[in-house]
């Protein structure tokens, strides 16, 4: 047992609400920050979460706040739930009160979050001796109504993670695995990275759900809203990724393999295993088409695997199309904001060398690593 | 009156019927076609259609037959109310049975039909005397649950139309504006077959309401199905149509005005002209996602519309996002299958060769014309 390592869980959203609660319901020391005070404002009375559905319970809070400087001292591990969209901005904002050997898990990164993140503290503290690690998805399948409770659907059986730099990926297993044992260690973030399922399973059901999900009529979104036609986009876009995989030298299973491996779920198709998988039963559907299905998982999950495959001079009509249609519907341009191997510094490596930066965070033929390094 | 005309029309689906019976009504003699003879059974006996909605009455047909050479013989217009993906084959059907001077119609060409059915008819019958027209869209909105009878939503206010050889436009207008005072003359055929509404109201809403429609739950397919967002799209896609036919130098108008225009709707974008367009209420989506909004308005509307954009330098995203994801979900090369510009035979032509081919059917310096003209 490891009941005094400290966490701060970051982002009082559907995650981090499951999150701080499960942690703290274990015994553990939790601080919980969110950036906005008032959505903090039920928990500040009793500061107790309490968990529906299959975990039931509910955990004290140490510290509830909305300072950052406060949320993340003298704790061990730094849980990220906040959309990728912040993930720049929070290690801007951590980083004067970091301190050495803290660890940072990005839960999860989508595609990249780690990398930027580390860039992005590498910077800002000139060196860098901070962990910072990403999963390949989040833990759990969960709503939360309010800051006070959060009902959880389902944890997943498996869940890969790896850090920068990669040689302490065991270490930070080691330390989260007393609490959450479904952790697993991946190679390095480029295939925590590249296994990001939610990039094949939020934006395409939304945009071929939108006029259904803007008529705000509820529906189940996996079971309901990925009927075959669907289920045969993302099998599209399922086998783009993995020859992204492939050409990375990545191990990585299709989207239905990961649905059985993470929930048990089973079918001939992706369609047939999404119908068995009763963690998804009552997940509705987003109540808006300006979700994070779109303006997370289009420009943190398929803008940088569509980059990368550019790079490795792989073809990706399906996961293309999506960002297109995408960036139509959100009138937004997901491949000018988001995450291009470019802004990864990935750009003109061979594969090796993405591999080394990913299992680094830097490589010395980068100047602009050069120049902050030393 | 022109009462002496007799019309034969082709194809017993929505439109046909709706057509066959209002011709009838208004006093023609009448010809209806169908491929197969089962569709007609209902219709043996009394050859009577009736027809409700805004047009109230019941017509009986001359003839009803399987039989094409039968069923052209003697008539003076052929309106052919068949998917797109059938006018080839059809001509060649016709192609022996067809006199000199008879017009054939096409309701709607999509885009570029007359120039496919009147290539079609020069290689069939070496020369080409046959009049082919094309009709910028259906007349009706309507649906018919039988051959039998036919329920008319609306009627459009106006059509464009235009022939080959242009030169015949106005002939062509002149017999059937008896009946039909709605058709008006377009410059020629590339008019047509750029303003193509279907291919921006059918395949977009029909994809981003995939799950809505594969689930079999029946909905409005405009009033519901375009939502704000969905519309977005929509005149994302127009305005990509619109961009075309500027640089053919051909008169558009976008979807919007389009809907004034033809329906008497209002509003100030696309979405609320949608709303406001009484015509499109009671429309019901399509049952499954394999329709004719798909397997038609792709390859025979909007791939051709981006296969003459690239001939012209011009980018259309939306509408290839469209064709990508229409592709992925039906299973179906429709740039293959589809009326490319090459097929059409537009490749390495000016613009004015373009309107040349469009007006004529033929110009001297594509060599297969050559070679069969003589």
């Amino acid at each position: 047992m490891k009941r005094d390592i400290k966490y701060c869980v970051i982002g009082a959203g559907n995650g981090g609400v499951a999150m701080a609660g499960y942690l703290a319901m274990m015994g553990y020391s939790v601080n919980l920050y969110n950036r906005t005070h008032e959505k903090l404002i039920p928990l500040l009375k009793e500061k107790t979460i309490n968990l529906t559905g299959e975990v039931t319970g509910s955990g004290k809070l140490d510290k509830v706040t909305s300072d950052i400087g406060e949320a993340i001292e003298n704790v061990d591990v730094i849980m990220i739930t906040i959309p990728a969209v912040g993930h720049s901005k929070i290690a801007k904002e951590m980083a004067p009160y970091l301190k050495d050997g803290q660890i940072i898990i990005l839960n999860p990164g989508r595609t990249g979050g780690a990398l930027e993140v580390y860039e992005t503290l590498l910077r800002e503290r000139k060196r860098n001796n901070i962990i910072v690690a990403e999963a390949q998805t989040f833990i759990y399948a969960v709503r939360a109504e309010d800051a006070t409770q959060a009902h959880i659907f389902k944890s997943k059986h498996e869940v890969s993670l790896a850090a920068i730099p990669a040689t302490k990926t065991d270490y930070v297993l080691e330390l989260i695995n007393d609490v959450y044992p479904q952790f697993t260690p991946a190679k390095d973030i480029l295939e925590t990275s590249i296994n990001n399922y939610g990039a094949i399973f939020h934006p395409a059901p939304t945009l071929l759900n939108s006029g259904h999900i803007e008529r705000g009529m509820p529906f189940d979104y996996y079971m309901e809203g990925i009927t075959p036609s669907v289920a045969n986009v993302l099998e599209k876009m399922d086998s783009e990724r993995m020859e992204i995989g492939r050409m990375l030298q990545i191990e990585t299973v299709s989207a239905m393999s990961w649905l059985e491996d993470s929930y048990g779920g089973f079918g001939r198709d992706l369609y047939e295993t999404v119908q068995n998988t009763p963690a998804y039963r009552g997940l509705k559907a987003p109540g808006t088409i300006q979700t994070r299905y779109i303006h997370e998982d289009v420009p943190y999950s398929l803008v940088p695997m569509e980059s990368i495959a550019i790079l490795l001079g792989i073809k990706t009509p399906a996961i293309s199309s999506i960002i297109d249609i995408a960036e139509t519907i959100a009138g937004k341009e997901f491949r000018k904001i988001g995450r291009t191997a470019d802004k990864l510094g990935l750009e003109g490596l061979s594969i090796a060398e993405m591999h080394l930066l990913a299992r680094q965070g830097r490589i010395s033929k980068k100047r602009y690593f050069v120049e902050e390094v030393v």
